[in-house]
């Protein structure tokens, strides 16, 4: 046991003196260089600083800071559709050789033929349909590589890029920044759970038992000897709108002291944090920039931000303008 | 920010000497000091030193060191029955003057004669009947508070400890243990998880987040504008056999590299475990001690352990055998 003790002491020093660096540095530079100065930047700093302020009024202990933050819109982008659709797309297309009855069968046909506007038509039903045809039917494990394939190569239609390039640096650096203070960061998405986790530590430094997310059912069987997880057709749980609150207790079990969001999906996530006792934060990121990313509130089919909106000035949570309150959007656009 | 980072700079360098301090400390101990020395408690310490091990061929990065626990019957005691049953029950009396109807209704009736036996008798329906009575109606605020006041203050009938002493100290240097060691502990149980959660972390180091359990479902609601997570007398979730795996895939999403169990409950979080790539370590709880605590396996309706010991031998899980392995088996009790 010497040996190994003495080892491991010495690994723990070495991180520490890493970590200490590394905090230290971070003293001298700005937490938020994407950040325009102004009320947005600054509800955020001064939050922190308060709940994280040793003998402070409103110092908040370390396992109780918990941030939960919404994936689409809020930390990559949603337009011009949701990108697990494109990956179902993606995966119809790639399955439809096995599936020749599809050529006859909406909402395929349309799908197959490249009409979106179609296939979408038949509204959730047909949504629900094309999930399960592409998203149940295999092992948790196959899945998890059919998602990886896809991030690793799939590109966005519009920028070009992969679409886990398309995360907005900001809020990165809000992850960075509020680990750093001692924070843990939470995804709470409406999108699949499993279709979020293969990237999600890479991309956001968000490990796999941290990303809450809707989900189907799974199964456990032995196939030769061997234990699977069989993915089922068939809803688990939707963690949208009223589900959040729901997704936040049965996962984590404590209420949230910062809530993020950019959506009506998001509104009861942010009242749910904000009606907990002490100071709370909630923010909506508000997508107000048709140049550098989308312009779209009220009237959007996707990531409508219109109750939330009314509720977030009455309340006084944060709103970010993205054309505003973000020097730079996306990691790979200059400043 | 000069001034906080700095701040913040310097709590990180005290923490870390601290860190330090104890885990040099540590290594001069013995980490497992309640294990008699024998080969269950050096399979533990094998397979840490091992997967642990800077450069070694079976390294595991931090991230990825997963432990999960069974609770009732491997980190506190279940007999003479789970303590939650005991909770429900203690619940019934206190809300039988509200429920005058109960007076002529089984399992009711029986229950409120102190005839356990006969409120027992209708299976599953009776026991489903009983918790839902006693875990649904109130918000998930309120049943905190109930749990909370229950386990400050009931006893156990044999021991006249409270519930929360009736833990096995092996286990907790085993937690202890596991996190000096980079991992992160859950508990995946067949249990509640709304009445562990309140007391897991001061009993276990365990927080909330790392709870995962048997739940039934809840819905948001505003109540005079207020949000509320109100719970509902329907089953969301069992986690329990079959169900364990798959309670890991849904919360961790991530295979764990160690697992303890000690009842055929157990079986397939097992099995799950160990079919995993790379090292994998799967331990049961034999309870062989009549005398400190209890003994019972093939033939218990608690806790049943039979399946799973046998294809613990097939397979090579490490068995402890309560009685030979361990020095001592309570925190109260002397060695």
């Amino acid at each position: 046991m010497r040996l190994t003790g003495a080892g491991a002491a010495l690994a723990a020093a070495l991180a520490c003196a890493l970590a200490v660096a590394t905090t230290a540095a971070q003293a001298a530079t700005d937490p938020l260089p994407s950040w325009n100065d102004g009320a947005a930047k600054q509800s955020i700093v001064s939050f922190v600083e308060r709940v994280t302020k040793p003998g402070g009024l409103d110092f908040v202990p370390v396992p109780e800071r918990i941030a939960t933050f919404d994936n689409d819109g809020t930390l990559w982008a949603e337009q011009p559709f949701y990108f697990q659709l494109a990956f179902a797309l993606d995966r119809v297309k790639a399955l439809a050789p096995q599936h020749p009855e599809w050529k006859d069968e909406e909402p395929f046909r349309s799908l197959l033929r490249g009409d979106l506007k179609s296939a979408l038509a038949g509204g959730e039903p047909a949504i629900l349909q094309i999930v399960m045809a592409t998203h149940a039917g295999m092992t948790t494990e196959q899945f998890e590589t059919i998602v990886s394939d896809w991030t690793a190569t799939a590109k966005h239609p519009k920028s070009a890029r992969l679409y886990t390039e398309m995360v907005y640096q900001p809020m990165l650096e809000v992850l960075t920044y509020l680990r750093a203070n001692g924070f843990k960061t939470f995804i709470v998405s409406g999108g699949g759970v499993e279709f979020m986790r293969p990237w999600a530590e890479k991309v956001y430094g968000i490990p796999p038992e941290q990303v809450i997310g809707s989900s189907i059912k799974t199964k456990f069987e032995l196939r030769d000897g061997k234990p699977v997880l069989a993915r089922l057709p068939e809803v688990n749980f939707i963690d949208d709108k009223a589900g959040k609150p729901v997704g936040i207790q049965m996962y984590i079990g404590r209420r949230p002291l910062m809530a993020f969001g950019n959506s009506d999906g998001d509104l009861q996530m942010l009242q749910w944090t904000t009606a907990g006792a002490g100071p709370r934060f909630a923010l909506l990121v508000h997508h107000t920039d048709a140049e550098r990313e989308w312009a779209y509130d009220r009237a959007s089919s996707i990531g409508r931000l219109d109750t939330a909106l009314d509720e977030a000035r009455v309340k006084g949570w944060t709103v970010v303008s993205m054309k505003d309150d973000w020097r730079r959007v996306f990691p790979f656009a200059g400043e």
